[in-house]
């Protein structure tokens, strides 16, 4: 891959439908991801907000083989393929380079707490070299508050030494402004694209060299937050930095995944896009009707989502 | 499964041995089975202590059906085959059951934190509805310094209501003996069969109603824990539980999957043992010599390892 090519832009870990049998829904996977792509939002499928770690590895291998055969440009994807078991990441990873996606989101194995940096290098050097390939980009992911095992700078400082190619960037979610800031201030010069794991911090992001932004709600407000990354140096980048805040506050008085997908189905008028899987649960039926009233309250639309 | 063969006593989560390209090795893990069996310790293979998730679900279909085919006992099996996607626990727990384990050890799902009881309950449910099977057995794992997803008494009660001939029992690796004695207090008598995740508890769980121990040290000191299950109501097992506290000791200044396999690899002679799967790592040696000695003080043996 040419490096000129290196995603950039707001990008969404996007939800992933299920079946009311709990079956991933491909045709309904296919038709988010277009949507998303058509609000100029790149494809982090498979992460956190995707219910990634409630899919086997075959279900991603699947996932992703559909969406590359429905014609979607695999270098807009930068899917999850972290797991606990090196085997686990080595094949969807592997996987993702064959088909061409732009990155990889690379959880560290989560299971064990309290590793060391020398055991997660071990982790991503050997997936690294098993994979085996020049083009593969690994985009580390830092998720403190759920993975609990921490991306520290002196780990990404010893993989960029070891694998400058492929060690291609990070996802930030810590919530800490300046935790990432300081893997700003250390790494993005050096082309290490740095990637706030929410739209709260996309346009203090960008004015200290930030790579765009991953985030939650990019999957139900896509094309403002993908404004704000293709303006934000335009007079109203503050304003629109807090419409963003306000809309993503509402969701965030509810628990994320399931609130993102009843948004999904009350304003792609598609009832089961609300499924979850276990251990999640949907959201209680007057818990979705106080979403939609605050959103409605806030002029919030996903025009384009109704079929 | 006749209930009355219920498995009750010490159980070893077995330490997984790796080759050096860190596969893992059937020859060592069938051997160290059989050497755990004639020391009266059962088997819960793919514990936490095992590096269970380090390991892919096909290597744990593997290594499951390598026991049994070379002629050990499924009966004295608890494997552990909870997953943090859906599919993954349902596909091997079934096989479990297909093989006639007596038993299966299952942790909740584990990324997504702070999930409800109700979400809990629906992952286990669909586990056993899937599964099918009157002769599955399950036992709750709850390690919440490490899955940080707790097994709660509310939900325990729920299972045995929906579940009464499925649900088994527990493992409570909590380190918090009242919690341990709260759920014996409250189902011990039911017949739901409580294991302290320690050999720490393992007498005053049997002083009230406790099935045995599964603790990481049973891998490496299986005999003087078992004679303490079996003689639990001796004049001596006091001072049986303060020998088997002196000796856990010693490793617990360790870090623990790492100090098994040394002590493995050092008093059975088999250099190999020592490897672990990233994102752990092995002793550096003067740890393991450090290690050694403190065990050679105490006058720690394990007899019968070296082939």
């Amino acid at each position: 891959m040419n490096d000129t090519q290196r995603i950039t832009g707001v990008l969404s870990p996007v939800v992933t439908p299920f079946k009311t049998d709990l079956s991933p829904d491909p045709e309904r996977f296919v038709r988010q991801c277009r949507w998303l792509l058509s609000q100029n939002v790149g494809l982090a499928v498979f992460g956190t907000n995707s219910e990634a770690n409630s899919l086997s590895v075959e279900e991603k291998v699947d996932l992703l083989d559909r969406l590359v055969a429905a014609g979607i440009d695999p270098t807009r994807m930068m899917p999850g393929t972290g797991h606990c078991a090196l085997p686990d990441s080595v094949r969807l990873t592997a996987h993702a380079v064959k088909l061409g996606c732009g990155g990889v989101l690379m959880l560290p194995p989560f299971y064990y707490k309290g590793v060391s940096d020398d055991g997660l290098f071990r982790n991503f050097a050997e997936i690294i070299e098993r994979v085996g390939e020049s083009r593969l980009r690994v985009y580390l992911y830092h998720i403190p508050p759920v993975a609990q095992v921490p991306i520290t700078l002196g780990l990404v400082e010893r993989l960029l030494r070891a694998y400058p190619t492929q060690t291609a960037g990070m996802k930030d979610s810590g919530g800490d402004w300046k935790n990432t800031r300081a893997f700003l201030d250390a790494f993005a010069k050096s082309g290490f694209d740095v990637f706030p794991g929410a739209e709260t911090f996309l346009l203090q992001g960008m004015r200290h060299g930030g790579a765009g932004c991953i985030s939650a709600t990019a999957n139900v407000n896509p094309a403002a937050i993908a404004r704000l990354f293709d303006t934000w140096q335009s007079a109203d980048a503050d304003a629109q930095q807090a419409h963003l805040d306000e809309i993503r506050a509402i969701f965030a008085k509810f628990p994320m995944i399931p609130a993102l997908k009843a948004a999904v189905a009350h304003y792609g008028g598609d009832a089961e896009w609300a499924i979850v899987r276990p251990p999640l649960v949907a959201l209680a039926a007057e818990q979705s009707k106080a979403l939609v009233a605050q959103l409605d309250a806030a002029r919030f639309t996903m025009p384009g989502l109704r079929a």
